[in-house]
């Protein structure tokens, strides 16, 4: 039976940053009414209730009791607890839940994600893994708001048994909160691409920031390097499991970046004017290029 | 005798993204009233006429009438011009003229500002190198509507012979074009700050864009990626020009990058997971002390 949003609980096991930015959407763009959230800090339940943005808080301890309540739920823990979380609380959730997660590595939530659907095949609960393309650099339920989804990307990466009309629901579920394009893959492909355009951006704006320690130097700032560090301002826990958990496609990447910036030194060096000038001519198209492809 | 700015002509020699900046900020916020420009391109001069943004234009055959009229002379060519430029045409300038420039390199400019000010010393020429820390991603004049100075940096590399009448005049006029903040460095300390906060940003984001072909990327961008490389859509003969310029400092400044960037891949290809938070802490703490350095 196709679900209909309006009429289904929805809960957010991690009221964080995108815990709560996601309730925010749910509540504000998708007409959400019933929508409740667990989470191990009570004050920020008791915080989201008294805004109204949630109808009810749970404790970590008690999550079962908001799963059993829930139509649709969305995993917004750090992609570590994902695992040990569905292990933990499987038996509580609602017959013919859907479960999603935002975790930004794939590959091994989709594995957790395939074990939770087999286990529970009678009940069809039915666990889509996704990763919105959206954050801030303040982490907590506190910054939420500053985490806007409107015109952003969101990938997901199906399983081959997950129901066409549940993958249906969650897609319009995700434009109806903002975001204009939803791209699905699987999720080796997607541990491949988020390697590049998400952890080696980090890796590198955490490698300038680490090889420069005058705080004054944003004197001599420009916009440049404010861009490429803001998101030096990371959540250290998060992108450590990150990093570490997508670590063989991370590390194929950075020896790619190392690769090309090898390069670019060797033209410098040598003072190789015109071959450089052809390359960054050749960079500078390419970066058009991909700032043309339509969302 | 101290100039006064509503008095004087001012004359912006190069009319590109920068120069067209400059000369709106001119005319916009500082109230300058006659203001002149050369430059290679007469359809640009025209066009800045039309605009009512220039009161006359000069080819750059003639840039020597033009500077015979000016008490302020703002050299916006590209660096590797400038020193030809001054050598062609310093026995044009008014007595008593104020000049500057907005090189993104400063050594090899104000060694050419300081033969100009001393062979020019009996007409009290002065001029006072530097560098407003501002742009765009697109070039040209007709981009520079793109370029604003509101809250941004300007560095000031002075020579000892520079007038401080000068220097406060010059001041004053940067921050009515709407800079918040300028610094006084000397010419080596400038390239080498500039080197990390600017043109090392620029080759680290052109090696980004080098490392991946597909343009599709960009639906797995959250916006990390996008910031990181905005400023690959370079001008590609003028960053040329600065990076072999520079080179001595900015592969310097490459290596460090280098450096800190195997140390953090040493760390996640050995799930060093505690070594990791741990340093990721500290390079997060040091981007928001970066941040909260007063302008």
């Amino acid at each position: 039976m196709q679900k209909n949003v309006s009429d289904c609980n929805i809960g957010i096991a991690g009221l964080g940053l995108m815990g709560g930015a996601i309730a925010r959407a749910l509540r504000d763009k998708c007409g959400v009414t019933r929508l409740f959230a667990c989470d191990k800090d009570n004050k920020t339940l008791e915080a989201a209730r008294q805004e109204g943005l949630i109808d009810k808080g749970f404790d970590a301890a008690n999550a079962g009791e908001m799963l059993a309540l829930c139509d649709i739920v969305f995993l917004c823990l750090n992609p570590s607890l994902i695992p040990g979380f569905l292990e933990q609380w499987k038996n509580t959730f609602k017959k013919g839940c859907l479960v999603t997660d935002i975790a930004g590595t794939k590959e091994s939530i989709a594995e957790a994600a395939q074990k939770f659907c087999e286990e529970r095949k009678s009940d069809c609960l039915d666990f889509i893994p996704g990763h919105p393309m959206a954050g801030a650099e303040k982490s907590g339920f506190s910054n939420s708001q500053l985490c806007n989804f409107n015109g952003k990307n969101y990938i997901l990466t199906p399983l081959s048994c997950n129901k066409p009309q549940n993958i249906e629901l969650l897609k319009n579920l995700i434009y109806s909160m903002g975001f204009s394009r939803i791209t699905q893959v699987t999720p080796a492909e997607h541990d491949r691409k988020i390697a590049f355009t998400s952890q080696l951006c980090h890796v590198i704006a955490a490698a300038l920031i680490d090889c420069e320690s005058d705080t004054e130097i944003t004197r001599f700032g420009g916009g440049s390097f404010e861009d490429l560090t803001r998101i030096a301002m990371l959540n250290a826990p998060m992108w450590t499991e990150l990093f570490i958990e997508n670590r063989v496609s991370l590390l194929d990447r950075i020896d790619q970046f190392e690769k090309s910036l090898e390069e670019l030194k060797t033209l410098i060096n040598n003072s190789q004017s015109d071959k450089l000038e052809e390359k960054l001519a050749a960079i500078r198209d390419r970066r058009i290029a991909m700032s043309s492809v339509q969302k």
